[in-house]
């Protein structure tokens, strides 16, 4: 019975595995890719004022993980435009997010039973990009494990390592913040998977491929699905992160002048580590220095 | 009679696609993009100050095309600079034009009618520049039309698309504009170009290389030598945008929140998408968030 | 006598430029390097609240000349990651020179004899770099001075001339300074000796390879334990250049009109080029701004 299980768990994932991602799974990426963008402040008024700047843009979220990854691994940057079917179904998938009539299409497919379902074949996208990814790099660099994981990564987390040269394209400059600084779920969720995809490829994690796709990709649409329909900003992540991170980073023992007065709330202070503070110290110097100002004037 | 006109336009073409363009076009290649560089507020200050930063971006302004569209198809991004000759006269036209006793070579070249005369040759290398590109990209990648696209546009745009990193070279930052947000009339038409180089080389186009060649470059520098010469910033595509944009891109049925009080006036706002709007929204909130701090004041 | 000195210094240098630089001179360039990265203001907050952007930034530092080599040459700019000893032994010293109980390892390799010692390892690294990457330059481009020049230059002065990328992974932004506009003594040392190098690697300087990377590390080492023991930040270069650099770029002769009142302190202006002169052209004129706005108000 067990194995029976087994094995029919083993050619389910086989088989998903195999499923052709070009042209469904793909359109869902872009859509969803693409709506993010236009929830971005700012992106509705610059698609009609310059919209060569918002396409280049919509190409960036929808093919940033392939531009960054060929910039790691030395391939020519442009590599994947040209597919010019892609180009040209993110091109649409932009023209009738942007400029429908009556908006029709943005609204369709922003109405939620829908959108979870785009959001849900993103996820599977985005995981077998990370499998694609690591495959890729290990093709390259056989032993070269921060290799595959930097390529998996990118392949996951795409556009938003990249987000202040796309906000630079729009126009916009957020110095003080980088995803790097302020990591979101798929971000985080695209490192550890690329880390384990690294693993199973070096073979010190004993599960086929197709296996680990199947029950990443299952984690990840769960997840992504739940944070989008309960407009979540929390991470499934952040309850072990506030266990291990002050163990590893904490500054409980921290000895230097800083944090000296500090020690005593030390663990409290690696817990929030990755929790939304919004402010950094150059900012809070930054208040307090106009504060002063002020008090001068 | 047609015919013979016909024969030799076709053959004045193929002899003039057939020019060597080192090293009097490219001497004045770099003479207007180094001159153009000498215009920007703060770089005679620069040079006089840090010379090496002024040369870089000299180097910027005369091989940002061989830069931009290495670093696109994945060779070398120093490739160019192997050209040991191209370097050396453009690093001495740098010198001519920012050190010149009496700034005699600066005087001479920005006389209208010589300037002219360069103008019009920078025009014939960019033509020329966009052509190579194309083919050049056409041999890596039969099919793939945007990538040919992209390649010649940055072979003809050059500097003016990494203008924020020239500029941060220089110590400048305007994070809220650049080429793609105010396209200048010679990157708009370089784009122009790349489209129509593409279309000749998938044959879609049905003249030849050097006829295309000829009649580009006659276009632009016609209309390169009037812009110039009048002062104007204005462009001939100004005319053919404003039917044609509002149409594809216009807000007349949009049906988003921020322009549906707007949906009246909309295809004006559609018509001035590439005129002198300095302002983008984000300044405006800024103005107004400025103007309300005075008042709190 | 004369003789016997000579063979045994070829023989020493030969010797010198032998010596493998892993795993214990590449141990004091990454303590060194982490080190600088940790007296960065805001660096021991980041590391607590970021540790991810803390760890890359601490990998640009020790590997930013690797990557930026990479890039220049059209290889894969992740290429060096693939080292996986030298990113572990890297990351290690990361760990510990931010998070070890205490503080007790920065406390001892910031200790000034130690430092000293790991200071003038350092130098070690960078010279056989410069020589390496010139090597490996001119194995590409037998003719390409500038791309000979470029590549050693990079190799040598690692993450300085990346420093505005390397802030911005961090939250912070200073565009209206880079490396370029205030070199460091080890950028211009860097500079200097990649040009050293490219000679005698084109035969124009008759000296062997070993004998001028013993020679020019004992300049670098010399220099930079003499600069750190002081806590100077002079450079042996400043009195050559104050020399040089009002002849060649000297504005005596300036004919523009913004320095024609200027011309009688010409060569003052010129020979405080690459001193401390902290305020560039625009920072002067936001200053007169300001002031003008306090009186308006």
């Amino acid at each position: 019975m067990e194995l029976l299980s087994a094995l029919s768990l083993g050619e389910l994932a086989l088989s998903f595995s195999r499923v052709p991602l070009f042209p469904v799974f793909d359109l869902s990426y872009f859509i969803v890719s693409i709506v993010y963008l236009k929830y971005e402040p700012g992106a509705v008024e610059l698609s009609r004022r310059h919209p060569m700047a918002s396409w280049l843009c919509a190409m960036l979220h929808c093919f940033g993980s392939y531009i960054l990854a060929d910039l790691l691994l030395g391939e020519p940057v442009i590599d994947y435009f040209s597919n010019s079917s892609s180009i040209l179904l993110a091109s649409a998938v932009w023209y009738m997010i942007f400029f429908c009539p009556l908006d029709l299409f943005y609204k369709c497919v922003c109405f939620l039973p829908v959108k979870l379902i785009f959001v849900a074949m993103k996820e599977v996208v985005r995981v077998r990009k990370i499998a694609v990814g690591i495959h890729h790099a290990h093709h390259h660099y056989h032993h070269g494990w921060f290799v595959m994981i930097a390529t998996g990564w990118v392949k996951g987390a795409g556009v938003a390592l990249m987000s202040n040269l796309e906000q630079l394209l729009r126009g916009v400059w957020k110095p003080e913040t980088n995803e790097l600084l302020h990591m979101s779920f798929p971000t985080k969720a695209s490192l550890y998977g690329a880390i384990l995809f690294t693993l199973q490829q070096s073979r010190w994690l004993p599960v086929s491929k197709a296996n680990l796709i199947f029950l990443f990709t299952m984690f990840m649409v769960s997840c992504k699905v739940f944070l989008t329909a309960t407009h979540s900003h929390a991470s499934p992540f952040d309850l072990p992160e506030s266990y291990i991170c002050p163990v590893l980073f904490g500054s409980a023992w921290g000895g230097d002048h800083h944090d000296a007065h500090g020690s005593a709330h030390g663990s409290a202070h690696g817990g929030s580590m990755h929790s939304a503070l919004p402010k950094s110290k150059e900012e809070l110097n930054e208040g307090t220095r106009k504060k002063k100002t002020k008090k001068a004037d």
